[in-house]
């Protein structure tokens, strides 16, 4: 990051770096510690003690037990599970309550659903982009099985309300899942608070590796896996476990519940300057999302009489986005935030400015100043 | 390995370490190159040519284009992805053929179409647990959607012939799978020459990490995606890709390419060394599988008037299985070994022994020491 020819890189919500003290907790399993957490002798006990250790602490993060998680390959692969293994897990219900502003990890396995009979209801967004506790109660029924809300948004960084939303939906009998990708490690989560059956976590958010993840699984909740093999993971997550990776997505989870505090206060100043001095100067800058309840890290903001696109491309010495990186190749604007209710016109000017750890008060003057010296070359 | 007071490590079929290149090809995406692949900034494409490249290394090795592969989470990942997503693709055939010697991963998801209507045809296995095309043959029908046999057992090391079998599933328009996870790497395995439509590769096999792996689809072969989700991997396997081990799986094969003849021909001297000490000492001592058919690493014994986890038990010396890792904690017999016709009593006395790049002479002398001793002090 000290290289002063690298873009500064405020994409942290696409992938975070991986943070030393975490690549230290992996090395030993990428090293000598090889076994197969499956194998009865000494290389395989020192694995599964790895993976367990890994499991107590992604469990101290979000507050459920340990035997409530499950590791899998990311956050897709969560949600998935979550939704997919729901519906196998319970065929009688068959109407899923979601909403306009998911993840494709989540709206896909929702619309294959749908392609097979269910029921998928999308609720609105406010101008704020938050879930409305109203309209996800006037769509739940006893014919739902799952109503399924992303903890944060990952554009703009609204939470929502999941404990007021998930209160509504356990009196109709439904499960609740959250996908919590952007929030675990940036904001205190907890699966006892927020009342959820199922909560996806995703390494790459929170300074672990891209390429592993965890359900978690409230006790009791009945679900049937996405894939079949052998009997890891108590046989709803087979395969043989990313003990390296497990590892570190423990690492971080401990990190996280350390400096969570104090990184976040650190991290929202630094955001919040950034804004300033782009609302300073830039005319008729705008906020996306919730000024409030938002992840401490993200900026999105949409620049005048710009496309995002162009801005970017006019900026090469700031790493950051116009959505979601897992759509990076659209040209049009953000379903996100149209969902929100601003003209197609505006949003295609929004840009997402998320930041990280390493991210310096000088290197926030420094975009800032890149940001604005190239809106003032690409604007109309 | 170096260390005298770890155990010998014979179990690698079970896991491999990673080989120091291999980490070395992973570190700078597990260090500095941490952009997202579909981002579009310089993070991004940094990561996306790592993310190409080792999908040049992994085609080379296996004879396809790099575009036929999907990198998915591991081997049980991609046997599901083949199985399950030729089902979804190709509904009008109902019908399975595979044999009583795959692994779970294989096994599980046949049982799971099987208790959807599926009929399911598990092939037996001869003496030196071979697969006959006659037998095959003899089941194939217009009926049958997949053929799915290993490429070799994973606790004989046994290699079956895929070439001849395919070619009687081509003609009545079955595809061929073949789970490669044991060969790729350890012997030359060439999508061409077996004539196969899906195979699955295997990191941790090979000197690469756990929790990476990925499945040949042949250009044009139908197949549904397992999850789902946004557009990577051309929307087959959607998911941040795990840079880093995708990395270090490319940088394995090209090790293997380079390697394999040589090491294969070490490996393999180093493992009739350890069967002729063996059976030199031992009377009675039988070898499981086929003398000649078989990888060059393995090496699955049955010892006299033992069960191979008492031995294993009285000798903490020797880090080694009695069966696959992914099915440790039975007490009954391999149902691979009595697949084979060897009576339960004569097959719970197996052992697999399986040898690697890091074994060198003196550890073999000093394995079968111990192995002898042992047997000694607990045999009836």
């Amino acid at each position: 990051m000290a290289n002063a020819s690298l873009p500064i890189y405020l994409d942290h919500n696409a992938s975070t770096p991986i943070l030393p003290e975490v690549l230290d907790a992996m090395l030993p399993y990428l090293r000598d510690r090889y076994g197969n957490p499956s194998s009865a002798h000494h290389y395989g006990r020192v694995s599964r003690q790895a993976v367990e250790l890994a499991r107590q602490q992604v469990a101290t993060l979000i507050e459920c037990e340990p035997d409530e998680l499950y590791f899998t390959s990311g956050g897709t692969e969560a949600n998935n599970l979550a939704i997919r293994g729901a519906a196998a897990a319970r065929p009688d219900r068959r109407c899923i309550v979601t909403s306009v502003i998911e993840h494709p990890a989540t709206l896909e396995p929702c619309a294959f659903l749908q392609r097979n009979g269910y029921r998928v209801y999308h609720a609105p967004v406010d101008t704020l982009g938050r879930v409305s506790p109203v309209d996800v109660t006037a769509a739940l029924s006893t014919e739902v099985l799952l109503l399924t809300i992303m903890h944060a948004n990952s554009e703009t960084g609204t939470l929502q309300p999941i404990d007021e939303l998930s209160g509504a939906a356990r009196e109709f009998g439904a499960l609740i899942h959250s996908d919590a990708a952007q929030s675990v490690g940036k904001v205190p989560v907890s699966v006892r608070r927020e009342q959820v059956d199922l909560m996806s976590i995703v390494g790459h958010k929170l300074y672990a590796p891209k390429g592993i993840g965890a359900l978690y699984v409230r006790a009791g909740t009945k679900l049937e896996p996405l894939v079949r093999g052998a009997s890891h993971e108590k046989g709803l997550r087979p395969g043989t476990e990313n003990v390296a990776f497990i590892a570190g997505l423990g690492k971080a989870c401990e990190i996280a519940m350390k400096d969570m505090d104090e990184e976040g206060q650190r991290i929202r100043r630094l955001r919040n300057q950034l804004w300033t001095l782009l609302a300073e100067s830039i005319p008729d800058m705008k906020l996306n999302g919730d000024p409030e309840n938002r992840l401490p890290n993200t900026l999105n903001v949409r620049f005048p009489a710009v496309s995002g696109n162009d801005l970017l491309t006019a900026c090469p010495s700031v790493a950051a986005s116009t959505g979601s990186a897992c759509h990076a190749n659209g040209e049009s604007a953000s379903a996100v935030i149209t969902a929100m209710g601003i003209p197609e016109s505006e949003a295609i000017g929004s840009v997402r400015l998320s930041l990280g750890r390493q991210n310096t008060p000088e290197q926030i003057t420094q975009a800032a100043t890149a940001l604005i010296t190239a809106w003032q070359q690409v604007k109309n």
